[in-house]
């Protein structure tokens, strides 16, 4: 399986395509997921090509984590969140929709389900989540 | 949160609880998870203390992440398997049930859904899949 740079994430790193952005530093970029599963559910990108896991390299994975870590207390402090989920998926079979490797971070209340997947936000309201995301990042950073 | 060492993963890395045991290096321990929801679903831990990725170092992540990887290879030839999932859930409302790092890997299938969580598997049919994935393993390396 090899990388096509054609995928909307290639896109999104190019400015080819807008993103609601919330982060980026040397080797990542995170922005909001536009069918959040929950409030303030966002991806982590690496900005070099690679597929998914399967391909990436200990540079990659390492920069990624680094920066799924820094956004998984950011959501906490954001949204007062009791937890955070990350999912990564690899290959079709294994639920990837986009051919570059992402990282899910999504913010956890008890007792709240994640949404089923497939519903897009309305961009309002994913807009004032990211404003409080930033403000979070800014706090903690 | 901090972290308390009476915890099962622990147990386990200190050899007094019983596991499945497929991988093992200086830094990350993999095993068999006994609630699998998919056929192979095997869990990467840290060798050293940490609660989940929010107070985990760059090293435990990074450690983490190169074994996930080489699971992820083992487990796609291991079962013929199309894809993979990660799942790494932090504190209970994130869906953690261990409060030791660990990192889920599920080999996927086309049109295979995951278990409901909580099934307890049969031993047998546990040893059977690690068997494979052993294999796999030393085939891959």
């Amino acid at each position: 399986m090899s990388y096509d740079s054609d995928n909307i994430f290639a896109k999104i790193l190019r400015g080819e395509i807008p993103s609601e952005k919330l982060y980026e530093d040397e080797d990542t970029f995170v922005f909001m997921d536009i069918m959040p599963r929950a409030d303030g559910h966002c991806l982590v990108i690496p900005k070099t090509p690679a597929r998914n896991m399967l391909d990436a390299s200990d540079e990659q994975l390492t920069a990624c984590l680094r920066t799924v870590r820094r956004m998984g207390h950011a959501l906490m402090r954001a949204f007062d969140a009791g937890g955070v989920t990350v999912q990564q998926f690899n290959e079709a079979p294994g639920g990837q929709e986009v051919f570059h490797l992402h990282y899910h971070v999504l913010p956890r209340h008890e007792g709240v389900s994640l949404r089923p997947p497939g519903q897009m936000a309305e961009m309002e309201v994913l807009k004032a989540q990211a404003e409080k995301i930033r403000a979070a990042l800014a706090e903690t950073a």
